[in-house]
Order: C-alpha cells, then structure tokens, then sequence
C-alpha cells in the first residue's frame, strides 16, 4: 500500500516514523504525470534506500506566466495506480496553498546557473525549482534524491545546491530514458499531435550527428552547434530554441570539445517546448 | 568542556551523536566576539535545549566590499572561555574555506526583505546572512535556533526563511540587552573610540523619544520618523543612515501608527555603523 500525504505535517510525521525505525529515505521528486523516466527513478531508489517517496506536485513557482501551469497533465489516479506497481511507500501530494500558503519572499537563487541555456527563455524557472527541491528537502529529510538527467540544468543546479547550502541529501542522477525511436520521455510528450511526434526525434538525432561528429575527431564546438542547428531548424515545423556545446558541470560554452560535454538541444513542436542532451566524452 | 569542532564533518558527527542520544540542539549562530548579549541567548538555549552549540563564524559573504571583514573582532580565546563559563557543549568555529570551498553559486535570496532598511546601504548582505543560516542549519541540524532582535531585519528574514523554505527548526528571537547608558551591546561597539561610545547612546534616545511620542498619542510615522531623525543627526559627529517607522512584520513602510511597529534606526559614529530597534505597540 502507497500512502498518500497531502499536508507537510503528515509527511513529516511519515518521515520522523520512518527515521526513527531506522530506515533510509529515498526521495524522487515529480509533477506527476508518471512515465517509465519517473518509474527508472523510483526504481534505483528503491535499490539503494529502505523506503521511498515520490512527491508529485506541479510547481507553480517554476513556471512563468505564458507557459502550461493550467494545462500541465494531472492524473492521479493513473500515477497512484504505477505508485502502488512500483511498491512506493509514500506520496506526497500537497496542494499549492499548502505548499505555498502566502507568496514566498525567501527563494534559493540558482545565481549564473539560472540564466543559461533554458533559462534565457524561461527566466525564474530554475529559482522555482531550486526553491521547491529545497523545501521538500527541508519537509521529507531524505537520504538521497533522485533526478533524471532528462533535466541536465535542473540536475546540475540541484547537486550544486546540494554542496552549497550544505543540504544533508546525497543526489542521486539517473539516466535518460527513451522512446523506441530516441524521443526522450517527458510528460510533455503527451501535447504532441501525431505530426509533432514524428518530427520530435529530431532532438535526439541532432544529439547523435552531434556525437558522431565528435567522436570523429570534430573539436570545434562552433561547429558541432551549427550542426545541431542544422539538423534541428531545417525541419519544417519545428522552432529551434537552443543547441550547444557546453561544460558539463559549468554549463558554461566551450570553443574546444577537449573534455567531457554537455550537448543541449531545446525545440518547439507547436507549442510544445521539448529539451533533450548528451553527455559526451571526446576520445583521445 | 566545550568541545571546538573546526570542519563540517565533525560537527555533522557531533550532531548526529547528539541527536542519537535523544537530545535536543539549540544553535546560537554568531560570528564572535561575544558579549552579554550573546551570553543571553546562550542562557535561552539552554533552558530550552538539550545540548547548546553556538557557531563562530565571521562570514565573508555577508560583508560588502568597503566593509570591515577584515578588522571584524576576532579573539577565540576571550569567546572560548565565556563559552566554557555559560557550559556550552560545542562551538563550531570553521575557516573561511571549509564554509565556502568554492565561490557558492546557489544561495538564499532575501527578496525584496533584503533591499529594505539597512539593505539599502549594504546591498548584498542579507543574501550572505541568509546563505550561511541556511548553511549553518543544514550542517548542524538544530531543533531550535536562537537569534538576537538587535539585528531586527536579520531576524525577520530567517523566521521568514524558515517559514517559506520549510526548515525543520524553531527559530526563537530574544530581547536586546543594552548597556546601563542604553547602548545596545553589538561586537562592533568596541571600534568606537570614546567621543564616539558617548555619542552613539543617541540612537536609543532617538528610540525612545519615538516611543514617548506614539505613547502620547501621536499616529503619525513620519512625524515620528522626522522626531528621531532629529536626534541623530543634530548630534555632531553623528551620520544618520535611516530612522524609520515600519511594519513589524513586512518592514514595509507605514504611514500611521495603527498596530505593531519597529522602530528602526542606523548611523555611523567615525567609520562605525551601529543599528538599533525598538518595537513599539500604540495603546487603544
């Protein structure tokens, strides 16, 4: 049986139980909408923690006045019944008001990290989300959170947050999950109409001529941009947001592909706004 | 014996034997250079806890530029040994390189409490003040910690941290303990050469004028405000920052006297700047 927990009183009174019959917590943070991304994630922290919690909340904090707070998927009858096949102990489902009875004045600021890549177009998305990780940290007190790296920023932000602010939580971040033809799982890809879908494995074919580039000796990371680019704006129908080559854990540009990257793509199909990346080591 | 933990794994080790125990932790966050009034939230701490650490940490983050981080009083000696007399169990006393092995990119964000009275003439510091609370928090885990309303915005900012970041810890403020002249003790009060200590009592006699007047019915802020600008800075040798009529709890501006207020004031006295605050109730 899934516990669920709708005020932070009750998820820390699970916890304090939890802690004190002496059990780890893992914790997996989540807007809901649950796919086998979510389920890769409750899975490693089922293998590594005693009990595990998954917090399903769409944060109104994170997203800006034009994007799809309103029209986010929520279905949680459908994730309650996954929750249960993945054997959670617990899920943390608060309203806003609970989680945000008066605005909040006091936000962790992702500084630098939350004006790169996604956060050119969404500003305020990463102290959103830093602010809310934080509070759930300070509300579930887990022993390891798990992140997807579907959400290459966010992850960098959180495990950077994590050393900064001293936060007692081991971050845990667990690899990109697929569809068949390489469109990354995300709750989003639900908005796609049939035509979308097809033209959204342009993200991750723009990441693998990326790669291939690379690993054939490419080390001009100008070069493997425009090639993304490429790839990605020549589809007719598809709106290119961004493609580079960055630092892996600065996410700041490099000129040379000397070491490990961060390649990050970000596209509309229509109006929805779909990210993928890869990390990729350059041989030799 | 008070026991001297200098790195954060020694005192997470040290919390985490505590906490094992059963016993509660009081924190008293300083940055040394005690006094009474220190030594009085040591006292409250240890009637309500357990065990008592108190941090002494002159925090970079939280000076400016032109600021006086480098001449900040530091004597672990004198602090040691008023610590060993008030019994307290641990003092975490860190380096500059163990809090911030890093320059730290993800911080505590005040909003707009940071830009308010004496975040006008020190931008910036709230932000620092914040981050290192959080930090301290995260590192050491208290139940309850103890902060000093000398520093009234200080104070609000990290009970409104605590609320809107959900931090697991209490967060008790306690009373100003003020010289016989009515100086409010503050570890910046020793910079003050003997002209200067005498002038520096006119900061609560420009509270206490304030409060006399909201006493005998006046509902006015500003002309309680222009009353205590008055007695700052008619005195020679005295340069006012502010005095001001706020809010108790936003630290907005008010402009009539018609439930709690703080009673605000900042000056410098040569190259010292003092603070002082009285929070003022109007009767009927």
């Amino acid at each position: 049986m899934t516990v669920v927990l709708s005020t932070i009183s009750a998820a820390r009174q699970w916890m304090r139980t939890e802690r004190s019959a002496g059990k780890t917590i893992g914790l997996v943070p989540t807007m809901g909408a649950l796919h086998e991304g979510h389920l890769s994630l409750f899975r490693q922290a089922r293998q590594r923690c005693d009990c595990v919690i998954a917090s399903i909340f769409v944060n109104p904090l994170q997203f800006g006045p034009t994007e799809d707070y309103d029209h986010y998927p929520r279905n949680l009858d459908h994730d309650m019944t996954l929750a249960e096949q993945e054997k959670l102990n617990a899920i943390f489902h608060p309203e806003a008001r609970e989680m945000y009875p008066q605005p909040p004045q006091i936000t962790v600021s992702p500084g630098r990290f939350g004006e790169l890549l996604c956060g050119v177009s969404r500003p305020g998305h990463f102290q959103g989300v830093a602010t809310v990780v934080a509070k759930l940290f300070n509300i579930l007190q887990p022993n390891v959170a798990f992140f997807g790296q579907k959400d290459a920023q966010q992850a960098i932000i959180v495990q950077r947050m994590a050393q900064d602010l001293n936060f007692p939580v081991a971050i845990e971040i667990c690899p990109i999950v697929r569809e068949p033809d390489g469109l990354a799982m995300s709750s989003r890809n639900q908005y796609l109409n049939a035509a979308d879908r097809v033209r959204a494995t342009v993200l991750y074919q723009a990441l693998r001529r990326a790669e291939r580039l690379i690993r054939s000796g490419v080390r001009d990371a100008i070069q493997v941009e425009r090639e993304m680019q490429e790839v990605i704006a020549t589809t007719p129908g598809v709106e290119l947001d961004y493609a580079r080559v960055v630092d892996r854990q600065s996410l700041q540009d490099v000129s040379e592909v000397t070491g490990e990257v961060l390649l990050a793509v970000a596209a509309r199909f229509g109006r929805t706004r779909l990210i993928d990346n890869m990390i990729v080591v350059p041989e030799g």
